[in-house]
C-alpha cells in the first residue's frame, strides 16, 4: 500500500493506494469519528463492489446505510442530489454521520457536496473506484453539482477525511473510462512535471494495458502533485487553477453536448489539444512540444479534436465557466511540456482560431 | 448609527445599525471588493425599497442587478434557490460578484446559501428588513434551504462582509411580523442575560408601539448578544447551540403545519412556552420564573400554546431536526431566566407531556 498525505494543518488527510484495499474495513475505520456511515454509490458500481464493501465496514462495528445513485454526468445534477438528501432523511442520519462516495467522480463530487451541506456540513471519506477519481476528483475537496447553463457551477471546497484508492476496482473499469482517466494523468506531465509527462510517454502502452504497476505508479504521480497544489492553494487562488488546464475548453464541450455524451475525460483531453494549439499559435509553445503532447493524448485514445459546435458556441460557453473573473476569460496555456500558465488577455479571435483548428469538419 | 463587530479574526465583521441606512450607499460600497453586485429580494420588499437601494449602490459605481424572490417560507427550498442561480447565470454574475441579502429572514438564508455554494463560495452582505432578520438571522453566517423533513436541513455556515440594519424599514413591516421578530428578542433575555429579560419586562409595550429608541436598543443589545455568542463558537460545537431555545419544538410545529402557516418567530415563541413548561415540569426551573416567561411571550402577542398536532407528531417532526446527534434529541432548556442549558437524557414521556400541556385543546 502506498500512502500520501495531503497537508491543510487540522483538514489533513492520507490518501492510501493499493490492491485489496475495499477488503480493509479498517483503513475505513480508523478514519471515522461516528458510529453510522452511509454510503453513497451508483448503479454499475453497487452490483460490483457495494457488498462486499457494508461487510467489511460492518465487521469493524460500524452502522452503514447505502444510497444508490443512477450513473453517469447526466444525473450530475439537484434532482440525484435531493436523493441523497432524501436518503439520509428516511434513514435519519444526524450529524453524527459520515458519508462515504464510493465511485467515480460524479459519485465523489455529489456526494462531497451533499456532505458540505447536509446539516451545514458532515464528515466524508472518498473511496474512488474509476481512474479519473483515483488521480484527480476525490482529491483536493472540491465538490458540486452541474447547472445546465455551466459544469460545477453549483459546489463548495470541503475535504475528506480519507481517500481510499483501491486499484483492484480498475479491472472492471470499461476501457472508454480509462482511457477518460488517462487525460487527466497526461495533464499532470503537462502542466507541472516534464519527467513525468517523458515517463508517460514511454509507459502509456502499459497503462493502457492496464498493468497493476504501471497504474499504481501513474495513480501515486499523479496524486502526489495534486496533493501538493492542492497543500498550496486550498480554495483555488493562484497555482491550483493550472489544475483546469483544458478544463474550459472541456467544460463547454461537456455542456454543449449535453452533460454524459462526452466523458468529462474525453473532452478534457480535447481541450488540451485546444490549449496546446492556442500556445503554439501563439507562439508561447514550440511547435514540436504541442505535437508530442497531442500525439500522447491521441496514444492514449482519447479524442484531439472537439464536435463541431462552431467557435461561437464554444466562446457562448466559456463564458459561463468559473474561470471567469470581472468578464474576463482566464485561460491555463502552456510555455511548454511540463510549464503552464494562467492567461487572461487572449484575443477572443485568436481562441475561436485555435478552436476551429481543433474540431471535427 | 450603532456599530458592532462579529469578532471572528479575518471573517470578522462589523454590524451596522441606524435609521436611514439604505440611501448611504458608501457603507455597502465601501464592504465591497468586486464590482459587481447581485441583490436578491422579494416581491414584497422589492416595491418598498429595491429602486432607492440600488441608485444609492450606483451613484458609489457600483453595477446591479436584482433578483426578486417569491415571499415567505413556503419558497425556501431548492426551487427558489435556483431562481437565484438562473438569475446568476443569466447575468454572467461570476467570482467577482457580490450577493446582497435585501430582505427578511427567508431571503437572508437563502441568499446566504447562494453565495456559499455559487462557483463554490463568493461574497455576500446583508440587508436585513424585519426585526427577526436584524436581531437574529442576519448575524453569524448560517445559511440554509428547508428540506420537506426538516427545517434548515440543508446548508452551510458562510459569514457575510457586512450586516447593514436599516430601523426605517420596520416603519412598512407588518405587525405580525414584529410580534414574530420579539420572539427572537425574548429568547436573547431567556437565555443568558436576566437583566436584558428585565428590560424586556418594562420595555415591550414601547417595542409593540415601534418607539425607534426601544427598537434600536433592542436591535443592539440583541445583535451584541449574539456576536458575543458567534465569535465563541462559529460552527455550534458548543455554546452557540443555546441559541436554538425553543427551535427544536418550532421546528416540529412550521414542518408540521406545512412552512408558512406559522410564522417561524411564532413557532419559536410557542416553542419557547414547550422549553419553558417542560423546564419547570423537571424541576429545573422555578414554577414563577417560568410564568414570568410565558407572560412576557404573551404580552408581546405571541402565541403560548402549539397547534394540537398530537405529541407523537411533535416527537417523530423533532426527531428529524438537526439537534438530533447519534440518535439523541438534544434540547435547550432553562435554569432559569437568562441560564440556558443543553439536555440530551430528557425523558420522552417528559417531552411528551410538555408538549400536550401547551398544545390547543
Amino acid at each position: 500500500m502506498r500512502k500520501l498525505s495531503v497537508a491543510l494543518a487540522e483538514r489533513s488527510y492520507p490518501i492510501l493506494i493499493g490492491r485489496g484495499l475495499l477488503a480493509r474495513g479498517e483503513l475505513v475505520a480508523d478514519a471515522v469519528r461516528t458510529p453510522q456511515v452511509a454510503i453513497v454509490t451508483n448503479d454499475v458500481v453497487a452490483p460490483l463492489y457495494l457488498d462486499a464493501f457494508v461487510c467489511a465496514l460492518e465487521a469493524r462495528g460500524l452502522q452503514c446505510v447505502s444510497i444508490v445513485l443512477p450513473d453517469g454526468e447526466a444525473h450530475k445534477n439537484w434532482q440525484t442530489l435531493n436523493i441523497i438528501f432524501d436518503g439520509l432523511l428516511s434513514h435519519r442520519c444526524d450529524r453524527s454521520s459520515t458519508l462515504i462516495a464510493l465511485g467515480g467522480g460524479v459519485v465523489g463530487d455529489m456526494t462531497g457536496f451533499a456532505a458540505a451541506t447536509y446539516q451545514r456540513g458532515i464528515d466524508f471519506i472518498q473511496v474512488p473506484t474509476t481512474l479519473l477519481a483515483q488521480v484527480d476528483s476525490s482529491v483536493g475537496g472540491k465538490t458540486a453539482v452541474n447547472h445546465p447553463l455551466g459544469k460545477n457551477m453549483i459546489g463548495a471546497f470541503h475535504q475528506p477525511r480519507l481517500v481510499l484508492a483501491d486499484t483492484d476496482t480498475l479491472c472492471t473499469l470499461p476501457d472508454r473510462e480509462l482511457k477518460a482517466g488517462l487525460a487527466e494523468v497526461i495533464k499532470y506531465g503537462l502542466i507541472r512535471d516534464a519527467d513525468y509527462f517523458d515517463w508517460l510517454e514511454a509507459s502509456i502502452a502499459a497503462l493502457l494495458a492496464r498493468e497493476p504497476d504501471a497504474l499504481a505508479e501513474a495513480i501515486e504521480r499523479s496524486c502526489a502533485s495534486k496533493a501538493r497544489i492542492v497543500a498550496e492553494d486550498e480554495t483555488e487562488r493562484g497555482v491550483r487553477a493550472l489544475l483546469n488546464l483544458g478544463h474550459t475548453f472541456g467544460h463547454a464541450i461537456e455542456a454543449g453536448m449535453g452533460y454524459g455524451v462526452w466523458l468529462h475525460g474525453e473532452a478534457v483531453a480535447a481541450g488540451m489539444a485546444m490549449a496546446a494549439t492556442l500556445s503554439m499559435r501563439l507562439g508561447w509553445m514550440p511547435e514540436d512540444q504541442c505535437q508530442r503532447a497531442i500525439a500522447l493524448i491521441a496514444r492514449a485514445g482519447l479524442p484531439t479534436v472537439g464536435p463541431a459546435m462552431g467557435a461561437a458556441r464554444y466562446l457562448e460557453l466559456m463564458a459561463h465557466d468559473k474561470k471567469v473573473e470581472a468578464g474576463r476569460l482566464r485561460l491555463v496555456l502552456l510555455r511548454a511540456i511540463g510549464d503552464a500558465e494562467i492567461f487572461s488577455d487572449v484575443p477572443t479571435t485568436e481562441i475561436a482560431a485555435a478552436i476551429d483548428a481543433c474540431c471535427a469538419a
